[in-house]
């Protein structure tokens, strides 16, 4: 009998993977859900985690422990090598396993372009292991300029340059600044941490292209009024350790972050199916492969396209929710009836964007609706820590947040892992 | 004026180093207070992070942040690379500075007894990285024990060895029992977790020796009321990468955690005056180091003596920070009036022990009463909140407590850095 039940596996638990998941409840198949992680990330708050604002546990739950009472699943801690449509199987390192469905949501990563060689100098903030290597970047940035001697390198290090416009740099930017001039002026002695330069570079002519104008002007706004340096237009043409070519000009700086431009995991380029110029897989109507319409992507691996509109549907985790309630209730219904002929097509429904800049500094769009300043502010905190998986992550963002708030505080500045500074000036000799 | 400043060169900003930094305040001296992280690090609490109750930021506290509004201090993130007594000088990386007083309070690293080679097998917990690659190995060996076909392989990697029966000891392995038989049994489908097991090595007659005979007594029975495995006169002969010998017994096991003994930190060796058989720097009455009036070392790297008792000091924190406000004082005094001919000898006073064992199960002397159960629970969890640097980290740590209390979770259960996990069995051909 067991052998009998329909087994669809799930290849990542991301928004998209973790939704397929939970609308599949209480039907009589096997579940096999599989990511890298033992913990789903909420990747909106990542930047929190690098800004020293969050720890990582704040916005990471064991996969488990979200279907520990949904019967029909099992978790896979492990990475996907390989998967043969053709036959249906998805090999593990040590061993495979059939399928009747496969969901594959594995998400993204960066994307640098053609120029991977910049990862190393301009990390991008993907993983909780991104955001730990770039919150330990800003803050020994900090330790080195306060006895650096050379003026130069001591403006390098107090330069921290944000590349991309999106809501993850316009995020990381605002949250750079008020380290710089809020949280740490008091810790230092020798260096004014308030004159740090962030520099937030944008290809496009607005920042926030996803949103309204208006929104985009608003941000844009916000940010110059804090003192981050926001260039438009601006491409990055070249990345070393020592700072960025931005057009023609030099700007020397010791921290370089990217947030502008994101590719599919590479498991996209191994199927042997048509993917875009960001290798995404591109996807019918109804979420499937072309040719395989038991094999579905959803989510930021996917080219989707909403059916109505035929506009592409944002790389965003409303768009991965919605395509996976959408793909969780084709499988059920062809679970419970049979294969349907005519599957309906994926139309995504834009609730709204939000990206916070600052302390009670905000733009956010709901149902056409839009706001700036405190409100926009409440809105993003009030729907961040909602959508939050586990009550006591929610009290715990809350309160690091009201903290933040209140004495301009950041709880989690610890710099971990090897690390070693250059400290060039030593106590008695300088000028102290 | 500012070259006539005494300068006070204090290494490490542990429980000892911050007391004699603090207790110089105010006065018109040059302290430099260095140290090889940017935290403070409360250790009582670090087996909570390596057991998934904690996260790192919750026990971890900016030195510089400490000494924010103490003027005459400045803090440098870096790794002493030579002490010069003879002329007085601290080398860093790449440059040096005279002093006028030096204190030497590095800590105490994990000793294996000449076996140093079992470290990569058996990590022991010292820092914030020993506790989050403790963390993840706990957490991977449940991960893996899920998928593991071969019954020998499995039971190995739900053995976990705890080498060390004094306070980290014994409360590690009473966590590890509370995560395995009722944080996450719920979490798993084909492996029973509470059928893991924890055993305990120690090759002491009786766990915390520290204690009274009464309070060994009941966190032995407490332990093995809990179901560890405690084994007393027991030696640890040999491990490797599947187990360890105890004894002429070998035991399979995928966990060794080492909480067996400490020796003093690496400087203490380079510094040519006397230490012990721990490599601890033997002090004289005034903790300061023979020939050396203006040095001296204290905590966990000296080996301190009571001068009324003649007994060795505990390495505990009551004692670093005793020895850190008598020093401070010394130095205090000297400073004010001039260099004294006959300082005072150094006093413990021990205001008691406590470890706890689980929930609301502890032991505690305080003042030479004796309590066990809820009320030593009661004590412990009040007197580490209140030690706890930092007023949101007391919060933070109160309401993880109370979690874990009321629900048994622990909201830290994050798998980080690299790992790849071996996942022998994978869905249908398996027994669901």
């Amino acid at each position: 009998m067991k052998g009998k039940k329909p087994h669809i596996v799930i290849i990542g638990a991301g928004f998209a993977g973790i939704e397929v998941c939970k609308s599949l409840a209480d039907l009589p198949i096997d579940i096999s859900l599989l990511d890298k992680q033992n913990y789903h990330l909420f990747q909106p708050l990542l930047y929190q985690v690098a800004s020293a604002a969050l720890s990582p546990a704040d916005i990471a739950y064991p996969i488990r422990t979200i279907f520990r009472r949904q019967e029909n699943v099992r978790v896979y801690m492990g990475e996907v090598k390989e998967v043969d449509l053709g036959t249906k199987k998805v090999k593990l390192q040590d061993n495979e396993s059939s399928f009747d469905y496969l969901v594959i949501a594995a998400g993204a990563t960066h994307s640098y372009f053609g120029k991977e060689e910049w990862e190393h100098e301009a990390p991008g903030l993907k993983t909780v292991d991104d955001a730990t290597e770039i919150r330990k970047r800003i803050l020994a940035a900090f330790e080195e300029a306060e006895y650096e001697a050379d003026e130069g390198s001591r403006k390098a290090k107090l330069t921290f340059i944000i590349v991309g416009g999106g809501p993850t740099g316009v995020e990381l930017a605002g949250a750079l600044k008020e380290i710089a001039a809020d949280t740490i002026p008091f810790d230092f002695r020798n260096v004014d941490t308030s004159t740090a330069r962030i520099i937030l570079v944008h290809s496009g002519s607005r920042l926030l292209e996803a949103f309204s104008e208006q929104s985009s002007e608003a941000a844009l706004r916000a940010l110059r009024t804090m003192g981050v340096e926001v260039l438009l237009n601006s491409k990055v043409t070249d990345v070393d350790a020592c700072g960025v070519m931005v057009g023609t000009e030099r700007i020397p700086a010791q921290n370089i972050f990217w947030a502008a431009g994101v590719k599919a995991a590479p498991i996209a380029s191994t199927l042997g199916v048509p993917v875009d110029r960001n290798g995404r897989i591109i996807v019918g109507p109804d979420l499937s492969l072309q040719g395989f319409p038991n094999v579905f992507a959803i989510g930021d691996i996917a080219a989707m396209t909403d059916t109505v509109t035929k506009k592409p549907v944002p790389g965003v985790a409303q768009g991965a929710i919605q395509a996976g309630a959408f793909v969780g209730k084709i499988i059920r219904s062809e679970v419970e009836g049979g294969v349907q002929k005519d599957r309906p097509g994926f139309t995504y429904f834009n609730k709204g964007n939000m990206a916070t800049i600052g302390k009670a500094k905000a733009v956010a769009e709901i149902f056409g609706m839009r706001f700036t300043g405190p409100i926009a502010w409440c809105l993003w905190s009030v729907v961040h820590v909602l959508f939050l998986v586990g009550f006591r992550n929610r009290i715990s963002v809350l309160l690091s947040w009201m903290w933040n708030y209140l004495i301009s505080s950041r709880g989690a500045r610890l710099i971990t892992g090897k690390t070693e500074l250059k400290v060039k000036e030593f106590a008695r000799e300088t000028n102290l």
